[in-house]
């Protein structure tokens, strides 16, 4: 920690903050400026209640932790890629990995008929909401059980692993006896009671950034996950709230690179949600490649113009089909990159 | 719901949508332009998969709503004040509230100290946190049960009600038996499984906006409460995020006047969690009576420098009882505002 | 500045960045923590560059300023409040000035109309936008030097002081000559070859808050005009912009409170065009009053619904007069907890 | 336009609006919905003034354009790609083009050794500040007259074109003298004086987007420069401003496929000053190629730790040179992409 103390800050007031810090178990460190004096506090402790504590005191400028706050999620603590495996598929790995399906399961034949699509043409795990976050009480809340029962005949039919939402701990083993992969939604990343249940949830999570979230918050809730007894969790950018009101969302891929660099956590983009507009998905999926994503989660749609959610931002299969047949060339690129470390 | 079509949408484009909306039992209206087609679409259904539906069409360039998402929060529904009871303490009425105490609950003299000054000083309600949504797993979480039983003590001493927050839809009974007023903080604004099980929770709930969320999202929320059996909801303006980096977060008064416009339900302000600085909670708690907000909710602990969170932005008990005498010409402006009903 | 090394920064990188800084005349102090070297840097000199230089060198993870960047427009410097004469009439002292008048200057029948009025109603200066910056150029943009002499007449038969608009470093001697006080408007805060020009206005300067300008780059542009020889600076809170589509900004009287913290120099509030909304305007004002603003700039406009820009947030004179009425009391207030010291 | 009108509007509020609409020279059509009035307006007219007297009406909800508030700039107007000729280089066309160089001119060897080395690795534009737009007062201003010969000298030893920024309307005339491509920075987007007077400047414009400026802001940006009689501007995404602090801006690339789908002007993406950060340039520049930009603005310098401006984000030569290697087969995917029409 670095605290800077006011411009006319007493000896007494420099004295009390030494001892503070002192008592919360770190070494002090006193720089005297031109100025102002600087305080530098070394050591293993409760930083956040030691800064919050000092931040309160007379004197006092600022307080800053030097530090990143996350542990076990940092690149510092674990150098090499995290490859964490659903159903068989390595996500982190030497493959880029596509997740697509419908926004929500809405019908046996919608579903089934998405799921054999996206095997067909190259996709590795069936995406599809049972439990929906709805903004309106009004809209549609999903199929639920009924839902979980279609995704699992989906997958017995085509192979193709399960991601679905969980939208509260009381629903977590019930989910994780249907899907391979547990999606905790953008609206929930700071759900804390849902992030420590996951610890004992079995099953990897996919956890989705808010949509006003940090970097650094993100991280965070993954290392709650993390701490609570579950590593395997990937990253998914889904687009952040901007001041631009063109697209629903601004997809974020700057974010992608500083993950890559903080975390040893895969990182997959979702540019449907990101924009909401489903010609912005074939530019933004071959940007999310090249840019060093790990895998992408795509909206498609047997007939988006009947989807009961989310059909603006929907793909057909037809569309879907040249979508992976464009990216193709540039998955080539990427794994090229893998493999001589460039990405 | 208006639909405008692309520049150079084709008759048969602009056919398929007046059927979809025919389809969705409403009536179509065509306005032809010098540039474009606009259609109108008029009657009762389902709103939002209509225009979802719509958005993913052939030649549609956008679609957007007239009406309101929310009716049961709505002015237009229920155009004079709602006043909502809490343990005898009527919000949105003919008095200002005084909501204060610690972040969090940390010691029963801690807690009994800061009630009975509360109360002696003015405030009505006595808040607390028992269950802390904290962003690192590292930080204390809370006293829990322990926390709620003193928080009850201090209720018996002084007779305060008690606000305290709710994490997960599996506590609400809980905490229920020992809160008059339930707090959704501003992390779970969409928890949507939460907010739905409060419409049996048999106590008024207290709303944090999200960070992020436009007044909309938070009337949204609102709705989700009083669809689901609960009409007691007080919403609480507690910051947003921005750009900004000098302070934690944007005391957003803008809002409080444009909620005033667009519901009947009661808005109180949270100057402490919106700015993070003890300094500028007395110049915003006056600016927030004058907007026209119902009450305040302040952060005070006894000894803020020993706060186990949030002790910068935390009153000493001597400076909340200046701030409270510096408010009470404010709050007889207020008053005089609210018979004479120009607040 | 702090510099805080990488993780594994090798002792010839931590001796690098030492060199560096000794080399722009900085004294070096270093921290040895358990995790990572933190190096303290003390002294005078070019603080931006020195930054910018160890910011690019190897084993650096971030270095960061202690001090503020600004000087003369800060608390620190000047620990009393400035006190700004605009023809007569004093900003940042005993009186809380109303500067009132329509977006642009449309006729001499709407000018004379609106100034006769603001001057009975209890306003001291007239604003009236001559040269108006327009985001579309098919806009209408302003009656220029015709405006400047409708504004001069408007003057002479009031005694009001003028406010207007320069948008450019050529006009600013032309503007000199008919305006008592130029408005450098939000799209121009940070137009460098203007505020260089100012200097040499012999003028007060009002200058507007960048939409998304943060605190900071507002005094940066502030010190700007001082630092080039006009110490007559007053600033604008005028809305930033957010992620809240209800308004057309976000007024932010947090910015208000803390520029009160941080500055010498006075601080108006413009509520009319922070929210873009006529309704919206008295409440904000109020509030603006009570958070300690020591003005407000107010459109006002005999016929909006027949302004060619911004009448929907212009009052009409009879709402203004209204207005002035309410706030009345609450300036009473104002003044007292200026002379209490209080605000 | 669209005018909803409010709830319980009276038929004499309806009427007036619709006698409004008709002095502006539209026709109207009225739908009468379940619950409210909405009124279309059809012609030509002042749209900005017409909707602006309309929201001031009584008993309007709101008034929104249909229609694009730009014309020139936009797709609709022509539907190929502009291309635009910068000293014989065609920017827009079948070549993907990288502009690179240091953030100022600092010295005659520093700007020669980084034109020969720009031009030695497959750049094609040498960039260089002479006129710095700087935050502060007391940062280095740039070397002004002076670097623009240096500039000239190094065109003349390599061949490269120049792009350097101008900050007023008064130093056009200037800096054409000297420059090929006239860059307009983010600070001043929306100097409206500045970008009318680049109407007469007989060169192409680089026109960088504000920090928060919308993408429709900054079409409308371009549409001034056009309509002032320059058809030949290039856009440039720089990074956006957003909550996030971990890097300096958020390099926004879902603009750039908005952009294409909505302009024929060029489009490219400044990935060092939208980030800050030396090592994010890579991975960014990699995907600014793969979301369809035409070409890349990168800071390259010879000693970047002795930087006088921008050294944390510069490229070193030898960096800049490993990079444009491994952007070549995205490069060839990109030609590939432009030639088949899928970009």
């Amino acid at each position: 920690m670095i605290i800077s103390m006011r411009l006319h800050a007493t000896k007494e007031e420099v004295d009390g903050v030494c001892e503070r810090i002192q008592e919360f178990g770190y070494k002090v460190h006193t720089i005297q400026g031109e100025e102002r004096v600087v305080i530098g506090a070394v050591g293993m402790g409760d930083v956040t209640a030691c800064l919050e504590s000092l931040q309160a005191m007379p004197g006092v400028e600022n307080a800053v932790r030097i530090s990143a706050p996350y542990k076990f999620v940092s690149r510092e603590f674990q150098p090499g890629r995290s490859v964490i495996r659903v159903n068989g598929t390595e996500i982190g790995g030497a493959e880029f990995v596509v997740m697509a399906g419908p926004c929500s399961v809405e019908s046996e034949r919608q579903i089934m008929e998405t799921a054999e699509a996206v095997a067909r043409l190259g996709g590795r795990i069936l995406r599809g909401g049972a439990f929906k976050p709805r903004t309106s009480p009004y809209d549609f809340q999903g199929m639920e059980v009924e839902g979980l029962k279609l995704l699992r005949k989906a997958k017995e039919a085509t192979g193709l692993a399960i991601v679905t939402e969980v939208m509260s701990d009381g629903d977590v083993e019930l989910i994780a006896e249907y899907a391979d992969l547990l999606q905790i939604g953008a609206r929930n990343m700071q759900n804390f009671a849902l992030l420590k249940s996951l610890g004992r949830a079995g099953r990897p999570i996919l956890l989705k950034r808010g949509m006003s979230s940090t970097i650094k918050e993100l991280l965070m809730s993954a290392e709650y996950i993390v701490a609570h007894g579950n590593p395997n969790v990937i990253l998914c950018e889904r687009g952040i709230r901007t001041f631009e009101t063109e697209t629903r969302n601004t997809c974020d891929l700057t974010a992608v690179a500083v993950l890559n660099e903080l975390t040893h956590l895969p990182v997959v983009v979702d540019p449907s949600h990101a924009t909401g507009r489903r010609s912005l998905v074939p530019p933004l999926s071959r940007a999310a490649v090249a840019v060093g994503a790990d895998g992408l989660l795509i909206e498609v749609h047997p007939t988006p113009e009947k989807a009961i959610s989310d059909g603006a931002q929907s793909l057909t299969i037809s569309q879907f089909g040249a979508m992976m047949q464009e990216l193709a060339p540039y998955v080539e690129l990427w794994k090229r990159g893998r493999v001589e470390g460039g990405l």
